[in-house]
C-alpha cells in the first residue's frame, strides 16, 4: 500500500503544524492544504510544497489565487477527491457543515476539539482510546487541555483502576500571534461551573470521574493545570513512583523546576525553544517534578500546556488508527516521533 | 475610658490604610506612624494629622527628617511609650525584632499575615475568632488570602460542622505601586505543593479541613481563589441557600457577572472605584453568584481578593478584641464598616 | 444669577467623572445624566443624587428602568428642556446625530475628544483658548492627550513665540476597566503616519507646528509621551527654566523620579491614589524633573498623562467659558481646582 | 587555508545563537563554548556537538564538570589556545576582566554590545565599517538597537550624505525567557535624556546625527523604533524610493500591515515563526511599509527589532572581517545568509 494521502482543510495555527508532523512521516503524505483566499499565509505552503486548495468550490473564489500568483489547484470537492482522510482544522462552528462535504466525499475525517464530541460519536488521543477508533470512519481529536489531562491521567488510572479528578485550568487568554484579545491586566473565571474542560476527558476515558473550573489569565505561551487527583484505596504508590510512571510515559517531560531554574511557563518555553522544532512547540506535557506531592491518597500537581501544539503528533497517530494501519498505539507514537525528531534533527 | 492610642509601626501599603480607618472611627485614634527616614511618603502624613516618628530610635536618624522639612517626633520607642497598642506594618523578617521592642514597652502589639502564626501563637479574623483574641497581649490578623478564604468558609462551616476545602489561589504577581517585579507573560507555579496559604486558615478556624495549590500571573489588581468544598452530608443546602448566607455575611459582596458584565477582576476593581473609597479598595470578598455551584455535596466557586485592602476592617476589630472593648464580633465589624462609610461618604 | 443647569449626555468613564467635578462647584449644578437603560451604573447616580433620564424619548425605554426599580425622569428632550448646556459624553460616533438635538433644544453643547473639530468648528482647553471660547453656542473640550500637550506646550510658546515639536504617543492600550481588549504581549503601531494625535493641538493653539507617531502597548493606567521641541534661536531659556515655568503652570505636577523613587508610571498612579481623588485620578499632568533636558535649542521631555481624567477640570472650565461667567481662564481654573480640593477633603 | 576557529566564551541567549549561526558556515567553525559550571543550557552544547569548556580555569570548576556526567575539556586559556578568534557572550560588566584574557592568548575578540565601545576604540556593524574592521585585532558588535537602526539608516545617510535622526526607543522589558523582570503593567520612561541608544550609531557611522528617548514596556518579544529622519535639502527621494531602498538592503523585510494583517509584534514574530529559524528567531529588521511616510524633508517611520537575533548574522561577518577573509561586506553578508538560509532549509 502506498502512502496515506492527507488533506488539511484550513492552514492556520493548527493546521500549519499538522501539515509539518505529517510531512515528516514516511506512511503519509500532504496531497493539498486549503485557504479561503490568497493571503500571506500561501507562501508558508508554497515553500513547503503543499498543494494548495481553495476552502469553496466555487470557480470565482479559486481564480482569484492566480490574480496574487498563487497556484490554486482548485476546490474543497477537488482536494477531497484525492484524499484518503481528511483533517479538519477549520475555524469552529463549521463542524456541521463541513462533516457533510466529508461524508459526501466518502472519506475518512479528523476534527479538532473545537467541536463538540456529539459532532462525531466519537474521539480520539492516542494514550486513552487509539483501539477504540481503529478503522472508524470519523472521529474527534480532543482539545489541548484534554490531551494534556490524558497524557498524565490515563497512566494513573490504568495503574490504579478508579481515579477521581478536579482540576483548576489557570488559561493563556490569547495565543502568541493574536493581538486583538484581551485582558491586559485581570483574570478573567469561566463562570460556567464546573467547566466544560475536566469532563471532556470522559470521552476518550469514560472511567476517569473529572471536574473542572477553569479562569483565563493574561499570557501568550501556555496553559497550567492546578490538579487535584484522589486515589483508590490500596493504590500503593508513593510520589516517587509516580513520577517514574510519568518518566516511562510518552510525551511527557518531568524536569525540576529549582535545580534547572524553570521557575514559570516563560522557561519552560524557552527550553522548548532550545529544543529546536519549528515555531518553538513542545508536543510534550510538562511536569514540575518538585510541584508532585502525594498526601495521603490525594495526588497534588501542575503541568503545562502548549496550546498550540500538543495535540499535533495526536493528529498523526489518530490518522493510523482511522487508516487501521497501526493497530498498537506505542507503536504509532514512537514511530510519528522518532520521524518528527528526524525532521528537525534533534 | 478615652480613645485607644494605635501607634502603626511602618506607613507603607498596609499601614496607610489602617491609618485611615482607625482615624475613621470613633474609638480609637492614630498617635502616630513611623518612617525609616525623610521621603515623599512623609507628604500623606503630614497632610493627614497623623504625627511622624522614625523607625529607628538613634537621633541621628531622627534629625534627618528636620533636614527635609518634616517635624519628627521621635523614635520608635517614643510613639509606642504614647500608645495602647502598637499595629505592625513592618516589611517581612522583621517579626521577632520588633516584637521584643513591643513587649519591652508593655503594649498589645498586631502583627500582619507577612510573620507567621509561631511568632505570636495567636492569630486573628473577625468572623473567625475574635472571641479568642479577647484581651490577648498580641496577635497576628492573617493575610489578604486567609481572611477572604475565612469569609465565606467560617459561615458555611458553621453552619455544616465541618467542611473539607481545597484552593487553588489564581495570585497578581505584584502590586499596582510596584514596578520591578515580573513575570510579564508567564504563569508561575508556587512549587511547594500544597502551598502555605489554605491550611493557614487553620490557625484561625482549626476545624476546617484546608489544602490549596497556588501560581502567580502576570496581574497587578487582585487574587482569585478557585474553591472545592466538601459539605458533609445531611447538609440541606442548595446553592440559593449559601448564595442567601454569603448574602448575610459581612464584607461579601455577591454580584451576577452576566448581568452586570462583571466578567473580570478589571470590572470588579471598576465597580470598586465607583464605590469610592480612597485607593480605590474593596475591602468585600466578591463572589459571582454565577460561579457558584453545588453539585452533589461538592460545592464549587471563585472569589476575588483585593490583595492591599481586604484585611483593614479587620485590623480596626482586632484592636478592638485586644482591648477588649467589644467582645461581639458582629457588633464590632457593624461599627467599623459604618464609621468607614461615613468616612468617605458611601 | 442662578446656579449653571448642567446636563450629562452619557454616564460613562468621562460622564461619571465630569458629573462629580461640576458637583463640587459652586456656581453650577448637575441637573441630570442618561443612561441608555437601567443597569448596575444607574446606582452611582442615585447614591450620588443625580436626577436619571433615558439616552432616548421614546417612552417604552423610560419605563424600562421603573421595572428594575430605578426613577426615570424622562428621554434625552426632557432633560435638555431644563438644562443651560449639556456635556456630551456620548460613545464616539453619535456627534452629529446628538449635535442636532442639542441645538433644536437650543442650549449650549460641549463634546468630548472622541469627536472631531470640524463637528462644531471650535474646540478647547483651559491654557490654550478659553477666550476664543466665550459665549459660544457649542465647543469641544479636546482629548486626553491633546489636553497634556497643551499644558506644557502653550506656556512654552508662550514664552518663546514659537514652537515646533515632534511627540511620540506610548499609548495604554485599555482602560482599567475594559477586559476585552489586547494586545497582551505586543506593541502596536498606528500606522497612519504622521498620527492623528499631535496636529490636534492645532485646533486650541493653531501657532504650534506639531506632528506625531503612536504605539499602543500592554498597559491600562496612562499614556507616555516622549516629546521633543524646537525653541526659536534666542529663547534664553535653561533646562532649569523651563522646569520653573512648568512649575508655575496649573495642573502640572513635576516630580523626580529618582529620588521619589517614581520611576514608571505605576509609582504615579500609586501617588495619585494617596491624593485621594475619587477613583484614584490624576488631573495633573505629570512629568519628570530628570527627565527634561535642554540641548541646544532641542528640548527632549517625557510626561504621563491619566488617560480617564486630565480632561475633567477642562469640562468645568469649559462651561464658564460657553456661560461667559469667567473670562479669566486662570481664576477659572484656580475656582475649579480649589473645589475639587475642597470636595475631596486635599 | 582551513577553517577560522571560534571560540565562544558565554553559552546563553547570545552564545548559543552566535554558535548555530557559525556551525552553519562553511569557512569557520565552533572549537568550544563555555559554561560556567554543570547545568542544564550544557546539554544543548552536548547535542550540537560543540565541545564544553569552563569560563573559568581552576581545575576544581573544571572536575565539578564531570560529577554531572559532562565532558570538560578544560578551562577558558585551553579554549582560547586553540582558537583564532574568540566572540565574548558574557554577561555584562566583565568586559575588562576578559578583555585582558583575550590579549594575553594572542588572538582576536570581539565583544558585544552590552560592552562600551571604549573597552575596545572599535565598533562593528556589517552595513556601516567592515571595512574599517578589516583585519583589526579586536572590536565590538554593536547592541541589537544600534544594528537595526543601521540597517535602515546607513543606506538612507549613503544616498544623501547627511543625515539627521531623532528615535523613540518602546523596548520590550524582559526577554522571552526571563520571568523575574516588571513591570506588569506600567511604561518606564529612561529618565537620562537624550538616551545612550542612539549615539550609539555614531561608534559605527559618526557621520550621521542621532539623538534619542527610550521607554521599556511590558512586553517579550521586540523593541520598536519610532524614527524621525530628517533629509538634507535637495535629496530628490520620495516615500516609495526610500521603501525601494530599503527592498535592496539586506536584512530589513518591508511587509504592508494593512494587506497581511501584521498590525502588531505579535503577529510580526508569529511570520518569523513561520519562516522556520531556531528559536523563532528574525534576524532581518522589520518596516511596516504603511508606516512610511517622507513629509517634505521629514522622513517618519517605524521599526521592529527582534532583540535576542539581529545581531547575530552581524557576528560572522565580524569575524571575517576581523580575520581578514572577506574584505566586501555585501558578499559576506550574502555568503552568511545564504549558509543560515540553507542550514534551516528555508
Amino acid at each position: 500500500m502506498g502512502a496515506i494521502r492527507v488533506a488539511i482543510n484550513g492552514f492556520g495555527t493548527i493546521g500549519k503544524r499538522v501539515a509539518d508532523a505529517v510531512d515528516a512521516q514516511d506512511d503519509m503524505e500532504v496531497v493539498g492544504v486549503t485557504k479561503t483566499g490568497p493571503s500571506f499565509g500561501c507562501d508558508l505552503a508554497v515553500k513547503k510544497g503543499f498543494p494548495l486548495y481553495c476552502t469553496f468550490d466555487d470557480e470565482a473564489a479559486v481564480s482569484r489565487f492566480a490574480e496574487q500568483g498563487y497556484v490554486c489547484s482548485g476546490g474543497l470537492s477537488d482536494l477531497l477527491s484525492i484524499a484518503d482522510v481528511v483533517v479538519d482544522c477549520a475555524p469552529g462552528k463549521m463542524g456541521a457543515e463541513n462533516l457533510a462535504k466529508y461524508q459526501s466525499a466518502g472519506i475518512k475525517y479528523m476534527f479538532q476539539g473545537g467541536e463538540k464530541h456529539a459532532l462525531t460519536g466519537l474521539s480520539y488521543t492516542s494514550s486513552a482510546n487509539h483501539s477504540d477508533n481503529l478503522n472508524a470512519q470519523g472521529t474527534r481529536v480532543v482539545s489541548c487541555n484534554t490531551t494534556g489531562l490524558s497524557r498524565t491521567l490515563v497512566p494513573l488510572y490504568e495503574h490504579c483502576g478508579s481515579l477521581k479528578v478536579e482540576c483548576t485550568m489557570i488559561r493563556r487568554a490569547a495565543d502568541p500571534g493574536d493581538s486583538n484579545k484581551g485582558p491586559i491586566n485581570a483574570i478573567k473565571p469561566v463562570l460556567k461551573v464546573p467547566s466544560h474542560h475536566g469532563p471532556d476527558v470522559m470521552t476518550v476515558k469514560p472511567e476517569i470521574e473529572i471536574n473542572s473550573l477553569a479562569v483565563a489569565v493574561p499570557t501568550t505561551i501556555m496553559h497550567v493545570h492546578s490538579i487535584i487527583a484522589d486515589l483508590p484505596s490500596g493504590h500503593g504508590l508513593t510520589t516517587e513512583n509516580i513520577l517514574e510512571l510519568w518518566g516511562n510515559t510518552p510525551r511527557v517531560i518531568i524536569m525540576n523546576g529549582s535545580e534547572n531554574r524553570i521557575t514559570t511557563t516563560a522557561e519552560v518555553m524557552e527550553m522548548a525553544r532550545d529544543i529546536g522544532r519549528k515555531w518553538g512547540d513542545l508536543h510534550e506535557i510538562f511536569v514540575w517534578e518538585d510541584g508532585v506531592k502525594l498526601v495521603g491518597d490525594r495526588l497534588y500537581y501542575f503541568q503545562a500546556i502548549h496550546q498550540e501544539s500538543d495535540v499535533i503528533p495526536e493528529n498523526v497517530d489518530c490518522i493510523r488508527a482511522l487508516m487501521g494501519t497501526e493497530s498498537d498505539w506505542k507503536r504509532s507514537v514512537a514511530k510519528t516521533d522518532a520521524a518528527i525528531s528526524r525532521y528537525y534533527g534533534l
